[in-house]
C-alpha cells in the first residue's frame, strides 16, 4: 500500500483536524486509540458496551473467582485525559463507505477520514446455531455472569436432587473445544469442584462431579508446542478433567452432548470451540473467510480502501511468518499499534509499511500451580509457569487498582480456595425449582 | 409466652435432634443461624438467593462504588463448618402450620419443630404499583446493577442528546423518600456528577446535573434528631443536591415525576420510600398491619403458634421502650439473636423472655467526609462522623477479604473519585439507540 501523502498534508494545514473513527475498544481499538496520543487527530472511539473487558480473564468471572469489576474499566474514563478523544456509547448498524460515514443504529451518522475496524468476533457453531441455548459461550461480561449462573446453578440442584442419573447429569460439565479458553475453564471448574466447594454442601460430592473437555482435533491446546500439550492433557487429568480427543460434537441438546455416537447427559454444556468475526466485512462488502474474517491488505486496510483499517479478531491475515495471524489479545494489540503509526505516518507524509506479527508466546492456565508457556524456544510448565502466568496477567490489567485488586482475589483462592464472586445472579430466583 | 417445656425436654433425649427451619439468610435469619451454633438442633436455611446481602451498602453498588461480589457472601459458604446446618436455595411458597412444614415452590416440603421466618420486606408504592416500572427501588442485587445502569446510561443519552430539553431530562435524577438509602443515594450521585464523572465526558457538563430529593414529611433522616435532620440537608444541598421537603409524589411515569401540582421532567427516578413486608404474614394467616408485617408477640412469636417465630423486616412490633422497632440491620441481628436464645433456653427448659430492642445509634452517609450519627446522647456529624460511619461498616463486613477488598475501593473514591464499578451490563447493548 503506498502512502497517501498528498491527503495526508492537505489535513496537516487545515483547521480541521484528521478524523479517526475507531470502532470496538478492545485491545486493538484502544491500542490504536493509545498509541495516537499527540497526533494531528480527532477521535470517536465508539463501542455498545461502556466497558473495555479483559477477555483473557473472563473465564475466572464465569468460574467466581473474580468479579465482574475487576476486568472491566469504563472506556470513557480510560479516555478521560485525552480531550481529543470523543467516546460514543453506541451500536454501529454499518458503514458508508462512499460517503465516508459510519452508521448508528439510531439513525445517526459519524463521519472519518479514517475509519479503524475493531469490533471482535462473537462464539460460533459452525452452522448449528440452535446449540447456542444449550451450550453458551463466553466473550462479554453478560456471558461470564450467565455462566457463572448455570455452573452455581447445577450444584446448588444436585444437592436437591433424589434421582441418582438425575444428580448424575446436574453434576456433569461438559466444555467443547479445548483451546486455552476450554482448558482454563475445564480446570478451574475441576479445581472448584474438588477445592472450593465440597466442605459446602451437604448431600452431594462435588468431588464427584464430571469434567469433560470434548476436542475435535487431536490434542488439547493445539496452538502450543506437542510436549505441552501432553503436559496440559496430564494435567488436565490429574486434577480431575476427562479429556476426549479427535471426537467431533454431533448434537448437543437439553439432555447433553452427543458424541462418538452417544449421549453424554449433562444439564451444564460450555461452548469453546469457534468464533465467528463480527460482521464488519459484510458492512463493507469486503472479502472474508469463511468465519466471517476481512481478508485485508497487507497493512491492515480493507482492499479498494485504503482510509479503513481493520484489526484484531475481525481480520484474517498472513502475517506470522505466512502462517495466520493468533486471535489472541497481543496480535490485536500489535495491529492496533500498526495502524496508529500508520496514520501517523501518512499524516506527516512518511512512509508506511506491512504488518508483521511478533509472537512472543502462549500462555495458558490449567489448575492452581499448574500452567503452560511456550515462548518458542523456551517453553515451561508447572508451577513456574503459573507464577508467571499470574504475573504476567496482573501487568497487563490497567491501573494499580484493578491489579490489587485481582492480586487480593487471587491470593484468597491460592491460600483458601475461597472464591468470592459466587453469587447467582440475573432472576436467579426464576431458575430454582 | 410461656416456656414449652415438655416439648422442648422430650426433645433433648430423642436421637433426632429438634428441626429448625430458617426462611431467610438476611441479618436477622444469619444471625440466628450463628446464635444457634453448640444447640443440640439441625437447622436448614432456606433463601431464594444463594448469597446474603449486605444491605445498607447496596446503594453504593447502584452508584458504582462497590462491586456486588463486594457485599454479598455465598450462605452455603458461610454454613460451611456448620455440619448440623443444610442450605438450601430455594424458593418457599408458604406455610402449613398444621402439618409443620414450610412449602417450596417445587412442591417439596421440609418439616419443621420451631420455625423462623425472617424473609424481609421489598420496596411499596402505596397503592401505585404502576411506578415501579418507572422508578425501580433497591432491596436486591440485580436492583443495584439496574439501578447503576439507569444511572450510567442517562449520563450516556445526556451525552449524545442535542436537545437542550432531552437533555436536562436525562441529566435530572429524583429520589424520592428522604430516609438513610435516599439520602445516600442522592448525596452518592451528586458525588459522581461532581467529582467522578467531570472530565469523562465532552458535550456535557455533568456537574450541571440536577439530583433533587423529594419527601412527604417535614424534613430529611426523620429517624434522626432535628439538628442532625437540618445539618444533613445543609449538606446536601451544599453538595448541590436540591431537597424538597413536604411534598408527597402523586405521580410518577415515563416523563418524570409530579409533586406539588407540577411535573419535574426526569429520565431516572429512584424509588426509596416505602417497603412492604414479605408475604409470611398471608402465609400464615396471621394478623398484619398496613404494610403487611406480622404483629408478633412479645417474644417474636406468631400469635396461636409459639413454635413460629418471625423477625426483622417482616414483623411490627413496639420493643423499642414501647415504640416500634426500625427496620435495620442491627434490629434484625438483635432479633435473630433472641429467637436462638429463646429456642436454647426451650430446649434446656429454662425460662424464656420478651424481646427487647437496645437502639445502638443511626448512621447514614451524606457524601465523602459528610455523615451524621445519632447514638442519643451523643451526636457526630461530618468528618469524624463519615470515618466511624466508614470503619463501622467495614467491622460489620464478614471476613478479612471482604473488608480489604471495600477499604481498597472507598481508598480509591476518597483519594481519586475513581469508582471501578462503572459497568452497565444486563442487556447493556438493549438500552442505547
Amino acid at each position: 500500500m503506498k502512502q497517501r501523502s498528498s491527503e495526508s498534508r492537505g489535513r496537516i494545514m487545515t483547521t480541521t483536524p484528521h478524523r479517526v473513527v475507531i470502532v470496538g475498544a478492545g485491545f486493538g481499538g484502544l491500542e490504536a486509540t493509545y498509541r495516537l496520543a499527540g497526533a494531528p487527530v480527532d477521535i470517536t472511539l465508539i463501542d455498545r458496551r461502556n466497558h473495555h473487558l479483559f477477555q483473557p480473564l473472563l473465564y475466572q468471572v464465569a468460574t467466581a473467582s473474580l468479579a465482574t469489576s475487576e476486568i472491566a474499566w469504563p472506556v470513557r474514563h480510560l479516555m478521560r485525559d485525552r480531550r481529543e478523544v470523543t467516546t460514543l456509547f453506541a451500536t454501529v448498524s454499518g458503514v458508508d463507505a462512499t460517503r465516508r460515514c459510519v452508521l448508528i443504529d439510531d439513525g445517526s451518522e459519524v463521519p472519518y477520514d479514517t475509519l479503524v475496524l475493531a469490533t471482535g468476533a462473537r462464539h460460533a457453531y459452525f452452522g448449528h446455531d440452535e446449540w447456542e441455548q444449550f451450550a453458551p459461550g463466553l466473550k462479554t461480561l453478560e456471558d461470564g455472569t450467565t455462566l457463572r449462573r448455570h455452573i452455581l446453578v447445577a450444584f446448588e440442584r444436585a444437592e436437591r436432587e433424589t434421582d441418582p442419573a438425575r444428580r448424575a447429569a446436574r453434576l456433569t460439565f461438559v466444555i467443547v473445544g479445548a483451546g486455552p479458553t476450554g482448558v482454563e475453564l475445564a480446570g478451574t471448574i475441576a479445581e472448584m469442584a474438588h477445592h472450593t466447594l465440597p466442605g459446602d454442601f451437604r448431600n452431594i460430592d462435588t468431588t464427584k462431579a464430571r469434567v469433560v473437555l470434548i476436542e475435535a482435533g487431536p490434542r488439547v491446546l493445539a496452538g502450543f508446542a506437542d510436549d505441552l500439550s501432553a503436559y496440559a492433557q496430564a494435567s488436565l487429568e490429574k486434577i480431575g478433567v476427562e479429556v476426549v480427543l479427535g471426537q467431533p460434537v454431533t448434537e448437543i441438546n437439553r439432555e447433553g452432548v452427543v458424541f462418538g455416537g452417544k449421549l453424554l447427559e449433562a444439564k451444564t454444556r460450555i461452548w469453546a470451540a469457534g468464533v465467528r468475526a463480527s460482521p464488519a466485512a459484510e458492512w463493507l462488502g469486503a472479502p472474508a473467510d469463511r468465519a466471517g474474517r476481512v481478508q485485508v491488505e497487507d497493512d491492515l486496510t480493507i482492499p479498494g480502501h485504503p482510509e479503513i483499517f481493520a484489526i484484531g479478531d475481525t481480520v484474517s491475515i498472513n502475517a506470522w511468518e505466512g502462517k495466520p495471524v493468533p486471535g489472541i489479545a497481543p496480535a490485536a494489540k500489535q495491529q492496533g499499534k500498526h495502524v496508529a503509526e500508520t496514520i501517523k505516518a501518512r499524516l506527516r507524509g512518511a512512509a508506511t509499511g506491512p504488518f508483521r506479527y511478533k509472537h512472543a508466546g502462549s500462555l495458558a492456565q490449567i489448575g492452581k500451580r499448574l500452567a503452560v508457556i511456550d515462548f518458542g524456544r523456551i517453553k515451561l510448565r508447572g508451577t513456574i509457569a503459573w507464577w508467571i502466568w499470574g504475573i504476567a496477567h496482573i501487568y497487563f490489567l490497567i491501573g494499580l487498582r484493578h491489579r490489587l485488586s485481582v492480586a487480593l482475589s487471587w491470593l484468597w483462592i491460592y491460600a483458601r480456595d475461597q472464591r468470592a464472586a459466587r453469587l447467582i445472579t440475573q432472576g436467579s430466583s426464576k431458575v430454582v425449582g
